[in-house]
């Protein structure tokens, strides 16, 4: 094996991999491609026929390189994983095992790949790998939440002794432990450079996040309220239901309320960065948590509950508080603290357990375990 | 490679193998295990627990061995293929996909497998089979009956060249043509040797196969009373409604037929030799179609339908009669000159093209093309 890898990464096909992204996963496997082309790798991606991926300077690098797989349109549903099993949608999951049978044989064939990286919740995928004679390892981006996904990863880690899957972080992994251990926690690493550290000082709260219950914007405005502070609320209708009943009357009725919409990433980050805290009180467990990492970056602290990755992002008393699950008394009072908080310490810890170049460094490092 | 081939045989899941069989992969299976190892190649067959092969003296060869896969009770369940997509049993699809890995990943691992031979009819052996690096081949036992099997077996074509599948007739090849080409077609091979040759003479016409409307027993009943001649019926009865109704008033009622009940290989073959003739008159598209190569081996013709893989097995006029579907009149005619036929011709000719050693040979030198 040279010091440069051969390296495929095969994305979620449910939609092509640019912006707008759908969501975490999406994000990481953009930066992660950008990121392993920009220390000389070669890199193909396998994605929705679509796919754009571009540098800081709108530029796609020559050593990485779109494999498109044609998709058409609405052949392939996203995967819903909170009916999983009652809506079971036969055509889609068949059409998905196909296009990653052929993508897996089209690497194969190739030859030329050191290993596989795929990023797919789908269970045809996870079947797949461990065959594959190119290595085939997963990231997987949600919880546990698919017993036969549990099941598919329970039989690899019997028979081969790995999961040859690696998760975001140690709360996703503890969601899977009765089925079988991940080969490595990496955490997702975030481009700091492109996050402005920023001064503070406005008194302004920032929510931001889909306009959707379990990202728990109303909750952010019961705390804001509680603790007697400004909030500015940022992020995509997507419960347009929730988003009318619940938050529209109440910022409309409130001087210290203000919706904004949403923002693209350059604003969020500016806007972030003069906030004086971030709230995140997700009504689910989140997996890790973007918004978080990204708030340090920004120098700003956070409030947010003792629940899911937020207690490996945070640092309790130093980069934020953590409040026990729905205490909006305890996480109101908190929000009054955040003002006393180091943010260049916000920022630093962020550079070092969640930059970008850590988590390439943390990928490149299982790469070569897996070809060993 | 060496001239002794190590060959692992992998099983449908639903039942174990040994008698009673299933069905005809079942017994196509058995059949193959023993006779591979009869030629001294390593055999292991992958099998639910609880399977048995035995040779003529009941012994299992010291060269097939059986690698048990652990199937609780009523975890899985037959292909259904009449209803296939409609009542989609998600806990015994993904069950089956995790034994198929297991198994496969198994094989891999032993790292001392020229080639494995897979016989179950579900989408995860033929998705599974691809990406092994010890080679993977199917038998397909059944028509066209369920387009995700097909597109599966199509991208493994459009990808590799190959669809690393071979089934038991040409006219079971033609329901695949517009997917994919298959391979080869390996008619299924039957030990003549175990079918003693019969004189036939006395004078009856005989009905084998299943109480089920499919096979056609209350067709058998009426080409046998159109002709004039007493007709035997042996046979399980599969569909009680269907006989009760259909079958045995009629039996009660006429003292030229007689129903006998389900008898073993040994009783059916000495009853096919003394027979005058064998009516399959089959309401499905028979895929191979066993009693038809049996019935002549013992040395006596048969009357079929000109449909399903009858006329590669039967030469209309000198071993049987083929006539138009469902044209009772015709058959009952053609019953009737059954007795002119030549009873040695028939014997030969299922000796020269569907004799076990011909279906060891072919198989064979397509695992040794495959390998190659």
């Amino acid at each position: 094996m040279s010091e440069k890898l051969n390296i495929a990464l095969v994305a979620p096909l449910v939609t092509p991999i640019g912006p707008p992204f759908l969501g975490g996963a999406q994000v990481l496997l953009h930066d992660l491609a950008l990121g392993l082309a920009g220390r000389s790798h070669n890199v193909t991606l396998f994605a929705a026929n679509g796919s754009r991926l571009a540098d800081k300077n709108g530029q796609t690098p020559p050593n990485l390189r779109i494999e498109e797989v044609t998709v058409k349109s609405g052949e392939l549903a996203p995967a819903d994983f909170q009916s999983m099993g009652e809506n079971f949608d036969a055509g889609a999951f068949f059409r998905q095992g196909e296009l990653f049978l052929q993508s897996f044989l089209k690497i194969n064939a190739a030859g030329s790949f050191d290993i596989a990286h795929a990023h797919a919740f789908d269970w045809p995928a996870y079947a797949l790998g461990p065959l594959s004679q190119t290595p085939v390892v997963h990231t997987i981006h949600l919880p546990s939440v698919d017993p036969h996904i549990n099941a598919i990863l329970a039989t690899t880690y019997r028979e081969t002794g790995r999961s040859r899957a690696v998760t975001v972080s140690e709360a996703c992994a503890r969601t899977y432990a009765e089925d079988f251990p991940f080969d490595r926690v990496i955490y997702n690493g975030i481009d700091t450079a492109e996050i402005p550290f920023g001064p503070g000082g406005e008194g302004f709260l920032l929510f931001a996040g889909r306009m959707a219950p379990e990202k728990g914007p109303d909750l952010a405005i019961e705390i804001a309220r509680q603790s007697g502070r400004k909030l500015l609320l940022a992020g995509g209708i997507y419960d347009q239901r929730f988003f009318d009943e619940k938050i529209k009357p109440v910022v409309n009725a409130d001087p210290n309320l203000d919706y904004l919409g949403p923002l693209d990433r350059k604003a969020l980050h500016e806007l972030m960065g003069r906030a004086e805290g971030v709230l995140f009180p997700s009504r689910w467990e989140e997996p890790f948590g973007l918004v978080l990492a990204e708030s340090l970056a920004a120098g700003t602290p956070v409030v947010s509950w003792q629940r899911g990755a937020a207690p490996e992002i945070v640092t309790d008393g130093q980069t934020g508080f953590l409040v026990p699950f729905m205490d909006i008394a305890a996480a109101a009072e908190a929000a009054g603290k955040l003002g006393q908080l180091d943010r260049q310490e916000c920022r630093r810890q962020v550079e070092t357990r969640f930059g970008l170049e850590k988590m390439l460094d943390d990928y490149i490092d299982y790469y070569r375990e897996v070809i060993a």
